[in-house]
């Protein structure tokens, strides 16, 4: 067979316990699907490495079923059409779905959550459309306007100012607020700093990161857009004002272990100081996806938010990238691109 | 001195460590206090016990500053005033306020939060005052129906139905919500389901209480009222359906130690579930108390609100009443009337 007729597929051989272990999933070599009744064929060409890939590849609580063992891995992505029997999806066109971790996806029928076919005139890049036009954005965009709601003058506080948290703190810059970044590495810090018009970021590798993140907060912390969890929501808690608000969007520090994250050791702080804390699963906020997609285009295009990408070359580096990802190696949105 | 020229009061001389300590109270004796300027003198008629009175008695984080050591300890309560340089406060008039353990209190001037005068007429009963139209029941009420919102058909657990939570038990069924009460003993079960209208009460010393509790929920739970913590909490946690909301009102099984809490062994229900969880200080609410007083007046007389009071008689009772109450012995509000 020709490279052309062969789909490279990560299928998950067994659930990993712990941190994300890249020898639970194994490339194999299938012969190319041809499309069946109402089914198009797919060539995808990014995909989008996200925290909740670990996540689905448990049996722990979620919000969807776990990959099926030996099933292909599951991930958000961005391709085009090459062969189609679906009138919906015709040869050329550009979807997005979860297409899988492969390099040929079958859509239109079976599939978990129904591909979109993509405007033929896109206002950003492709890639955009799985970062700061996508899932990753609309979740910053929703968990910060409608649960986090800063004032003018506040103190917005982003743990994991990575993909999703990178978008959430400029929109709440965009909103007036004092935004505050926590991030792995000094070169993160910087860029947050001077990229992104952050007023403060704490690397959290630094010794004395507890110190700095209460000296950036010397007015409390309004917003907790949380992302980590563990201690790093610890401290952040204890700097909570009165009727802070919580963004429970993520917590990459738990989903190493069963799939499930112990509270906080300081939980009661949520009882004495009035706090409203609140979890967001994007897919809930879909029928407002058309006017968010209109906010953050704009944003974009006036430079008021900006959306950096980590791209990764060819689909056999999605596992090693995975691992990084855990690790803190990419800025911004990690994505792949197959060639 | 005659009895009438002395005034008993409860002094706080050490604070607890884990459970309340009836021995960090001394009852001393003091001469009756002249009001000064500006100032009234009261005769305390009733005191409301609450588990916020181990709170205070702490330096743990709270809403309000613990009680300073060798004070008289803080307490609401109802009493009538005996002489008076405030015009506000003429003899005679009834008051209510923080008034604290002891038999007489000076207001007026240098409290922590001004007392204030009843009308001369009132609706219920001065107890009631206390309880289902106090501070107890302004907190079922905006618990349950600023954040709890239950609508008709949903599932509402009350974990610890005692005074709060027996009220906002009776406020979801108004509301047409199927009412779960957890209480302490076979007779507080009897009294929720006979008395109160609760649809299934279970009895957390049953040893299969976590058995019980699913049963009794078989669509799963869309309200906590929370008021336990602790592993009755994280067995609520396990029920909760998608876009729940937990109403954080107490967490009394974490009182005991310093002040603070540890959170739930589950938390990431939170995340994974898109629960909403909010805490309430019924302070932060005295702006619409008196619309919630109405409507709270309203149910009790049309007979929807059933106000039961466990009334321990004599001052010098009240710290044995409250250790009584951290074991569970009282149903509904926990007074003592000072003779």
């Amino acid at each position: 067979m020709s490279p052309e007729q062969i789909n490279r597929r990560f299928l998950l051989r067994r659930r990993p316990s712990g941190d994300f272990d890249p020898s639970v999933l194994e490339l194999v070599r299938e012969p190319l699907p041809s499309p069946g009744p109402d089914q198009a064929l797919v060539r995808v060409k990014y995909l989008s490495l996200d925290p909740s890939n670990r996540i689905w590849m448990g049996e722990g609580e979620s919000y969807i079923p776990p990959v099926p063992l030996d099933g292909v891995m599951r991930g958000a992505g961005i391709g085009q059409v090459v062969a189609s029997n679906n009138r919906k999806f015709p040869v050329g066109s550009k979807v997005i779905g979860l297409l899988g971790w492969q390099d040929y996806a079958l859509i239109g029928t079976g599939e978990e959550f129904p591909s979109q076919r993509l405007p033929a005139l896109l206002p950003v890049p492709l890639p955009s459309l799985l970062g700061a036009m996508g899932f990753t954005g609309m979740t910053a965009y929703f968990g910060m306007l409608d649960i986090g709601r800063p004032r003018r003058g506040e103190t917005v506080v982003v743990s994991a100012a990575g993909a999703v948290g990178s978008i959430a703190g400029q929109i709440a810059k965009i909103r007036g607020a004092r935004v505050v970044g926590i991030a792995g590495s000094r070169e993160k810090c910087e860029w947050l700093l001077r990229e992104l018009g952050f007023d403060a970021a704490v690397n959290r590798r630094d010794p004395d990161w507890r110190a700095q993140l209460a000296s950036a907060c010397p007015n409390g912390v309004d917003v907790d857009f949380e992302n980590v969890g563990g201690e790093i929501m610890e401290a952040v808690f204890e700097l909570l004002n009165h009727h802070a608000r919580v963004v429970l969007c993520g917590m990459i520090a738990g989903y190493g272990e069963d799939g499930t994250a112990r509270g906080p050791r300081n939980f009661s702080i949520l009882l004495m100081r009035r706090i409203r804390l609140q979890s967001l699963i994007v897919l809930d906020y879909q029928r407002r996806f058309t006017l968010a997609g209109m906010h953050l285009a704009w944003w974009m295009r006036r430079g008021k938010l900006k959306d950096q990408q980590t791209v990764v070359q060819g689909l056999e580096r999605a596992p090693a990238a995975l691992v990084g990802m855990f690790k803190g190696e990419n800025t911004g949105k990690l994505l792949v691109e197959l060639g």
